[in-house]
């Protein structure tokens, strides 16, 4: 007779629930007929009769079966009429798939804002309405003749929209490339995704940065990749870790965001870069340089990005208009070497069958376009703005229970927190009180960490946000107003 | 000493070569030195020396190490110079990956119609440029002003699209939801994509039709399904094949296009429609209705779907603006239980974070405008003409060698060749002579099958296209002109 799988990942008494349901649907226990009881099944298929209580408790809640107290438990007649009829067990279903959900956090942080949008939001890290350019992008929009034609897009992206990113490129990241080298993708998360779903295997290593964006995103995870840390200090990662972590892990890819780091807005320095660079070259190591701040340097003069430097070709490249323009355009680029980008190519098809060319002619006449430079640099003055009032506020309310370096581009400011607190607690009670911030932890830092997103919120929002929160923080500490 | 691993996936020859590069990158052997012989390496590996020999070839395609006859083989000095350098190995990395690329005669198509975009078209299962509403579209981006915030979109798409769409589903296709319950995804594609990711895990049986779209598509053996078929015969699977899998496969789901099937053309009959929600709901088995092609009836009045019967909540119903509208937009939905519409939800933002605010604003508006039915009607009409134009042609140059049934709706027709011939080979000949379509065996038939999309070439395309196929089919078979 059928027993319980004990080796299996599945709760045993999922197991038992689906083989009487499985009876049941064959008709062996017919609508109405009594089930054996819960102390006899237990003894037959050796398990717990709590395992029993269980299983009966799951078939009960679709309605399968039914429980008089003192007449045991039956199949049901309603839901089993002549026919028996029942549902597929969604929830199992969602649970199940490789693929892992988003972390708690980051759940209950979407849950938060999509709840009550009128919360203060230092978690999304994307620009405030005001900061995008609205109403240029709508002038573009009804200016030109867009749909030339709408069938279904280049699989590399929008040929238009790459050959303005060849310029674009060159003038403001100072790399050399070719239409031919570039994928568009749906923003950065798309390239990070391609990447670790298609250039890697269940079981790679790959070296991240600590803390690092890499943590939040459970994609590395569901690909089956091992990761390693590669600590920041105030100058970025050490390269040395890198042949360190490669002669203990074999790691195959690296990946990096180099400038105003997400979320410490560090920038990795110079002489780290050149023995960077020559580390990869040494091991034939792969650089994910993903590069989406850069152009928010407050005093402009970005850093160069490695790929810029990188004569050996280690470097793969990604920029993105999520942080720069508007992250709704879902518009992000890889730069590699053609045998890589027709690789993600082909498998984006399978994906989605490639980005709709609408948001790509917007962005290419957006980048081309006399409104560009304006854009980069009233959003280089307000982020500035907004980064200033976050730390007057932060010096205000919480003087001596936070540290942070400040930022000289990006959307983020990185504190540590002095007062020994949960950061999960801490969410909670900031939400309570209408504020959200991305715990520390999240990014695979200790739980004394909080990253502000300072760009998102409007103006007059950050003082009351960083009032609210220093609130939840003396709530759940002793530090004084 | 280190020796490949024969259990390994990975060839013999690319260990020892990997080997050999870790070596020579720690300096173990400098620029200009001499490695072992072949001869000798094969003893010390225990491998054949004809693999020693690929392994060399191998490290000197990357220039890494150089033979010269007579003198044997050394390291590289141009390549490896003060500081060995050395670029990733590219290749290697394209060829990695749990996501298996497309099928070969479909990348084979893709180029044919990259390389020279004058091929007629009967491969690509879209419209043609003059059927999609390109100037109504148009009209409607110049009339509205759309990026009123152009933020991180709503995890399961645009809410203003997902109510339209509810008004959409009841009218059009007797369909009962609320916005709630709408996934939007790029395309049916992505949800067929995060259905085979996220719900189904690796070793899961699944069910799917034969011939079927699906067979074309890596990603069902890339989640590491298990694929069954479903024959389909004029009025299309039957159902009791389903209850014949579940016993002896334990299928998890049913993958089914029942209104003008992809590539036969087929409808699903009614009393095998009911028959078939009697099975799902007896098994508690998921169907996946996939509908994109109903509302091109040539006739009007499609057949209502599986879902407007569905009283049980067996169906997930994927419907699209694809083969309706315009391809480039992007735009299909998952109708679903709100636990899965959130758990695809959540894994999509890893993905890609969502989809692109515009081409959504511009679905929405232009079904609630008032040119989406006389759109539909000319659709309907220049389809139905299409189809007929490739049958006359068909009748005219090939009548006693190709059999087909007339399709009522949607954008291809299915053909069965009488001449024994490759399809493989046809498609070749067919390539050479400027004329492309889809080999059968794509969709899981024998050779003998073709797919004809009638839809995307132009109205004075289609009779030359035929033409041309008929000469490629004579080239290779001894039927007369």
């Amino acid at each position: 007779m059928w027993k319980p799988d004990r080796q299996s990942n599945k709760p045993l008494y999922e197991q038992i629930a689906d083989y009487l349901e499985q009876r049941i649907s064959y008709g062996e226990f017919p609508p109405g007929s009594l089930l054996p009881s819960e102390r006899k099944l237990a003894e037959q298929l050796g398990v717990n009769r709590s395992t029993i209580i269980q299983a009966f408790a799951e078939l009960r809640s679709f309605g399968i079966i039914e429980s008089r107290t003192g007449s045991g438990t039956r199949v049901s007649r309603t839901k089993w009429g002549a026919t028996p009829k029942h549902t597929p067990n969604w929830k199992r279903y969602a649970e199940g798939g490789s693929f892992l959900p988003n972390p708690p956090f980051m759940r209950k942080i979407r849950e938060a804002l999509t709840d009550q949008p009128s919360r203060i939001d230092f978690a999304s890290g994307e620009l405030a309405a005001d900061l995008a350019p609205m109403d240029e992008i709508a002038s573009l929009m009804s200016a030109h003749h867009y749909t030339s034609y709408l069938g279904y897009d280049n699989p590399q992206g929008y040929v238009p929209l790459r050959e303005t990113l060849v310029s674009y490129l060159k003038r403001y990241r100072s790399i050399q490339t070719s239409e031919s080298s570039i994928l568009i993708t749906s923003g950065s998360q798309q390239s990070l995704y391609l990447i670790t779903q298609c250039l890697l295997s269940p079981g790679d290593a790959v070296a991240i940065e600590d803390p690092s964006y890499c943590y939040s995103l459970p994609m590395f995870q569901s690909a089956g990749l091992r990761l390693f840390r590669l600590p920041v200090d105030q100058h970025g990662i050490r390269p040395d870790d890198i042949r360190t972590l490669y002669k203990k892990h074999r790691i195959k890819m690296v990946f990096l965001n180099p400038n105003y780091q997400n979320p410490t807005g560090t920038v990795l320095a110079d002489e780290r870069r050149e023995q960077l660079l020559e580390v990869a070259s040494e091991l034939a190591l792969p650089i994910v340089e993903d590069d989406p701040f850069s152009l928010t340097a407050y005093e402009g003069n970005p850093p160069a990005p490695l790929k810029s430097l990188d004569t050996v070709g280690s470097v793969l490249y990604i920029g993105s208009f999520s942080k720069v323009a508007a992250s709704g355009l879902r518009i992000g680029w890889m730069v590699a070497p053609r045998s890589i980008v027709e690789r993600l190519a082909d498998a984006r098809q399978q994906m989605d069958f490639g980005l709709s060319i609408i948001p790509q002619q917007v962005a290419a006449q957006f980048l081309k376009s006399s409104h560009f430079e304006p854009h980069l640099e009233r959003l280089r003055i307000q982020l500035q703005f907004k980064r200033d009032l976050l730390i007057d506020t932060l010096r205000k309310e919480l003087h001596d229970s936070v540290i942070y370096d400040i930022p000289h581009g990006g959307l983020h400011l990185w504190c540590k927190l002095l007062p020994d607190v949960n950061d999960g607690k801490l969410l909670d009670e900031a939400i309570r009180r209408g504020v959200v911030f991305v715990p520390g932890s999240v990014y695979g830092s200790d739980s004394s960490f909080v990253r502000f997103t300072f760009a998102r919120a409007k103006n007059d929002e950050i003082e009351p946000g960083i009032s609210r929160f220093a609130e939840a923080l003396r709530s759940l500490t002793s530090i004084n107003s």
